[in-house]
């Protein structure tokens, strides 16, 4: 079956968003370093971001408040306001970044678009998320633009219904093995993983439990029109 | 014309919102009382909110990192820990509250449902508005949920795009004269105004700036359908 869409996820597959993190985390643990040791904080962030999940979902806002959160309990409730704020300040340092797009981004959508029905399917935090598209300047390549709270099989099932295709025809283009390549197998669709330089630990996958097939790993973005053309 | 198409907004017209807010910021009050007036922190409050607000959007995550910012300032950087996960506690509570329905709503919903198509355009975090819509029980009442991080004549103007409706046969029923109504007048639908027990300051309009036709108001929802009847 030839594909008829391709869809993008957006943060660490068309721009930069995990480094990000990993630049704030580590300024977290410098100040945080005279209550405990950097793989502590490590451990402690990661539960209280996965506690806090289902009540704040993804994205920066909540990833703010959740450092703030481990802040109090790591110093025992002796962590000063001015500390808080540099928190604060780091959140919004975050939010406020540049849109910085992956190597080769602009011109592999453009040359999909050009045999192909393109389409963002990005998760998150619904402000921010518009916020870096639009300061991506792709907006105008995508046909349609999905910015949804959870990637799992309901939603790609919901996607693939609005935009009126049959599973085959779908195919994922995103990072997150979890993400972008389980769900969309699930449901009889494709996909194609890039990995970045860095997953969040709640992303990543045991290889054990991935699928046969259904789905191709590339370097690199620069492969996908080579790979379209080989599924027809 | 018409009406074809009736939307609903969620916050204050279908669900009890902004008095969280009201409760909340009573707390946030007392908490600092000691260092000022109820007056002045609510200034203060409004203020960090317009602030953050091209950086945050709308909804309870900000709003928690707002009171948590303007804590620190109105405190001179004295506010403890504790006092500071008081507040995040708060947000965590405003998030888990459970979804409670004004009066009519379900009914009303229903009754319009059978004559016209039914969707929910809402603002606000994605997450949370889905979580809400989800605790509500309304979800299968609607033809199309649009959750957006704005209500402006561009948004509405990509809303009736999608729903392939011509802006004369659309209605939109709010409590939100800046948010639900001008807009939508603007771009030639029609808005039915079902004023909240209490509005947030960012909302409010000067009755002034306000179209003089293609919008009706009603004390409660009741009152729709025989409306919706008059107009054809």
């Amino acid at each position: 079956m030839p594909v008829e869409v391709v869809a993008f996820d957006g943060d660490d597959t068309l721009w930069h968003s995990e480094t990000h993190f990993t630049v704030t985390h580590e300024r977290f643990c410098e100040l945080l370093a005279g209550h405990a040791d950097p793989a502590e904080l490590s451990e402690r962030m990661l539960a209280t971001e996965r506690r806090n999940l289902e009540i704040f979902g993804y994205g920066v806002k909540g990833y703010t408040l959740s450092m703030i959160e481990t802040a109090i309990e790591v110093s025992g409730g002796s962590v000063t306001a001015a500390d808080i704020q540099v928190l604060l300040e780091a959140g919004k340092e975050m939010l406020r970044h540049p849109t910085e797009l992956l190597d080769d981004v602009r011109l592999v959508v453009e040359q999909v678009s050009l045999s192909h029905r393109v389409v963002l399917v990005t998760k998150g935090d619904l402000f921010h998320q518009e916020a870096k598209l639009a300061a991506s300047g792709l907006g105008e390549l995508f046909d349609r633009i999905e910015i949804v709270s959870e990637k799992d099989e309901r939603t790609y099932k919901r996607v693939v219904d609005d935009l009126g295709v049959a599973p085959d025809r779908f195919l994922m283009v995103g990072n997150s093995l979890r993400s972008d390549v389980l769900p969309v197998v699930a449901i009889g669709g494709r996909a194609v993983h890039v990995p970045y330089v860095v997953d969040w630990a709640h992303e990543v996958v045991d290889e054990a439990d991935l699928p046969a097939e259904g789905w191709w790993r590339l370097d690199s973005l620069a492969g996908l029109a080579d790979l379209l053309a080989r599924l027809g």
